[in-house]
């Protein structure tokens, strides 16, 4: 059974490594473990719903728990608000349909009734995209039954997907055909076909698989003003992409009911390395000259050495770790050492002659190979957000975000960003251990994402108050300094104040236009990337209004509920 | 000079080489050599224009001979116009803005007056691209004033290029800095860097250096509603990528006055080969088979048998070329013979692998390698549009089309397309030589590019009638197998009737929405991609209208002027 207020199945839990605790009580202080809302408490405050019948099929659930189910995604507000049961609105009710035809007669009722539609698909997203829309009734539209390989065209390699299917099952469909699509987010585990395309996601190997606007060919998309069908051409001159305007959109445009991806035979071989610096300034030098070879690589990661040193102390067996850490400081990467993770997939021949250049530049600045912890790093790379709730449970909170700029750019980032965040709650005499990785090099620049640690409050609208402390002071540095406000995560409502500085008001109203054409109502998710269109001038659908507080359960103050909405742009 | 009426410098000049001719006479029948129009009497045939005077500024330029070199590109219906002097309208006047301000202060001197405004760079478009965007009067904006590398950063190697910049100038900006763009289309020597991008441009070494639209990183656009800033972010999940619609934009939104481009290193290595299939089923097998092995390859090129003996045929060198057949002929690449170029550049250890691994998988096909004929095909590559000039001067037309789709799709096409052009004008007696080859080829599919040659008749409406004929019947099998109706030289009018069959009507609207936002009044090329919004409620400019037929000069019949608002579907 999947958490309820948490990452992943529940039988799955990865305890806090021997020595954790330790760490973070000396980095950021020691914590206090929280007590959590239940379930059942939680479910109970959840008010009836008031869906008008859909005529001539039932595709509405309005179950309690399912639409608590649904109200949230996996940002760390989300968390807060999940943890606490101050949830918030929740879904009026929860749609299930399995063919584009459901979609349809979803959509053609809710331009109806007013209703407004959100798009769920792994319940993965960190932006507030699953946000209740406006202060009309909702519904959530899963799209779980829409799910699996619906063709796979064995001359192109093209497979068109439902867009419910989850990263393992695409790759276990492709594997049986000896394809993989290659796009391994770390939210591989939930996350599904739509909501990439939906958010742009970026996968950890990247440079060898591309991003998932590179590998998103075409499909269909259903919105209010029709059915837009998109070729899958390899690439065309004719005219704008409208692929590109799709992969984003966030549901604002309508649902994707079929995506066809471009998929690559599996790897012949595929090997992943690590390889340690001496200090930051060897790495970064080793990263850009790297990333600007150009080479056949499947992967290239660079830690900061404040990254590196809290992974070496979150990984556990501190008997290997003590090894380790000896070993490379006779190699000359003692303390301050930043470790660097590359990949490469393909033939044997190419990978080989690609990891061995990639050696060449990266000892020619002082890099050290470390054997065995490159594998390790795969073996364990969904696992980091599983050790979320290890963290929580000891009271800590833990968030990432993250952005891109060219390389003459992401000196200043690295200097300012984590720092900041460091810094951010110095007024309320709370540290906060934020570190980085570059976790996505390119030739022009390089994405870089920071993860950050604080301890809970007592009370979570001050935890809630501390998160966006932190992360408003990350968004100013990103956006003044000229990064994008996301490389991998999307813009949902988190984000969308921060919106106009990268698209200017020229490109927000571009955005506006698309929306306002294939969604003239707005009923589609208004809210996410951009405002939704004015209203007023259309009749209100009759469906009882939700409660909009939901302070039930343990650990509550009462207060008013933390929404995606009170952010102040809202 | 610039010729007026063909390609290129007057003082370049191409001989059809020793035996095309015979090749010629055997394949479409012996040939009329045509009597072109004079310069002097296709300019004096040019109407006053009525500009009215801009104020505080002289931008304009009214000379006739200036208007005549802005009237068109370079398409076949563009030849036929020039070379007979029927060149229909001309712009009321050539604009050349020196600085993104003038550009700004032409778009509002538009608005105020309802002139129309089309973008000219280099004016090599092959679709009707620079024609009279409707009934209004109109300029064209020469962007050759604003050229030349702007800035170039060390640490991205992102290069800030004026839209107006020509390929040669591009690459020697850039090599003083050991940089290339490595974008090589056929047109190279006077295409620039804002048409690239305004048609979504596709240079020969596309697999290495990526099509423009994965280099175009960012830059300004001028719009009627303002400027729009796209920053050069490497790659960003902050909603639709607004880039992606300026690429392939057409004029329709605007000018682009300030494009960064990413650039590569200089590639230490670089190097192409020819490889001779005996016969088309295992050359495209291996095209196929070395397409889905994504090795890194700058280039993959299969020409069809048709397209190798023509090749051969036109190649010159008659001693060079016996040797080369007996050669191919002993080592099993006899008649059928189809022939290969792969390209690779890059560091010498890469290339090296690259091309070992790509050797291997076309002699498993059969391939014979035949030395030095891939560089002879490198030194050539931008020779061919001047052997168009020789073969109008014989009295042959010729043209080009191009197409991409999925690899399930691609051995359709080449069944259909170039044997359906080929009986195109049965009806009126005529042959028609088509021949295709695979130009750009993808892990999921490829572009299938068509030459095709026919004899000039006596009256220039009639072979601008045997144009038409060629060019529907090709167009009607492209869409009605799914290809995509131009792969890399776009859509202007030429293409406008058929890029609803691919967009959709959806895809349609939200083109026009676009244009609608950032050009309310219509004023920018309107007609391309899409009709330009309908009129009626503005009021109309003053300036007196140009004249509509320019019967002048030799060889004209005095008929209607060939304009390409002439199809079916203006």
């Amino acid at each position: 059974m999947r958490r309820w207020n948490g990452w992943g199945d529940e039988a799955t839990t990865f305890a806090l490594p021997d020595g954790a605790d330790a760490f973070l009580s000396r980095v950021v202080g020691p914590s206090v473990a929280p007590t959590d809302a239940t379930l059942a408490l939680t479910v109970a405050a959840v008010e009836a719903a008031g869906v008008p019948a859909i005529p001539g099929h039932a595709l509405v659930s309005t179950e309690p728990e399912d639409r608590l189910r649904h109200a949230r995604g996996q940002s760390l507000p989300d968390w807060i608000a999940l943890r606490s049961g101050r949830i918030g609105r929740v879904p009026d009710g929860v749609a299930r349909p399995a063919s584009a035809k459901d979609v349809r007669a979803l959509i053609a009722w809710a331009r109806e009734t007013g209703m407004r539609l959100v798009p769920y698909g792994g319940g993965t997203s960190v932006l507030g995209q699953l946000a209740a829309p406006d202060e009309a009734p909702y519904i959530s539209v899963d799209l779980g039954r829409m799910a699996g390989l619906m063709s796979l065209d064995p001359a192109s390699g093209l497979a068109t997907f439902g867009p419910g299917t989850a990263g393992p099952d695409v790759e276990s469909a492709l594997a049986t055909a000896g394809r993989t699509l290659g796009h391994y987010p770390q939210s591989f585990e939930l996350s599904t076909v739509g909501g990439w395309i939906a958010t742009r996601s970026v996968g950890q190997q990247s440079i060898g698989y591309g991003r998932i606007d590179e590998r998103f060919a075409g499909g269909t998309l259903e919105s209010p003003a029709g059915t837009l069908r998109m070729p899958p051409h390899p690439a065309s001159a004719a005219g704008p992409d409208v692929r590109q305007v799709v992969l984003g959109s966030e549901g604002r445009l309508g649902i994707v009911t079929e995506a066809v991806l471009r998929t690559s035979p599996l790897p012949e071989d595929e090997r992943f390395h690590a390889v340690f610096f001496p200090d930051w300034e060897r790495a970064y030098a080793a990263a850009h000259e790297l990333a600007g070879a150009e080479l056949p690589l499947s992967m290239i990661r660079f830690s900061t050495p404040a990254e590196t040193e809290t992974n070496l102390a979150l990984a556990g067996h501190p008997g290997t770790m003590r090894a380790l850490r000896a070993y490379l400081g006779l190699r000359g990467a003692g303390r301050g050492r930043a470790m660097a993770v590359i990949g490469a997939a393909g033939g044997h021949a190419t990978v080989s002659v690609a990891l061995l250049e990639a050696f060449g530049i990266l000892g020619r600045h002082g890099g050290v190979r470390a054997p065995r912890v490159g594998e390790e790093w795969r073996r364990n790379r969904f696992r980091t957000p599983y050790l979320r709730d290890a963290l929580w449970s000891a009271g800590y909170a833990v968030d990432t975000l993250e952005t891109a700029a060219d390389w003459s750019v992401v000196p200043a980032l690295l200097a300012e960003l984590a720092p900041k965040m460091r810094r951010a709650l110095e007024a309320e005499g709370e540290r906060v251990h934020a570190f980085a990785h570059l976790s996505h090099v390119y030739p022009s620049g390089s994405s870089v994402y920071v993860t950050y640690v604080y301890r809970l409050a007592p009370d979570p609208d001050a935890t809630l108050a501390r998160w966006r402390t932190v992360k408003d002071a990350a968004s100013e540095v990103i956006v003044r300094l000229g990064g994008t406000i996301s490389h991998q995560h999307g813009v949902g409502r988190d984000h969308r104040r921060w919106l106009p500085a990268e698209k200017g008001e020229l490109g927000i109203r571009l955005i506006e236009s698309l929306a306002a054409t294939l969604d003239p109502d707005g009923i589609m998710a208004p809210g996410n990337l951009v405002a939704g269109p004015a209203r007023g001038d259309r009749p209100r659908p009759g469906a009882a209004r939700a409660r909009r507080s939901g302070a039930a359960a343990a650990g509550g103050s009462g207060g008013a509920a933390p929404t995606h909405d009170g952010s102040p742009d809202a």
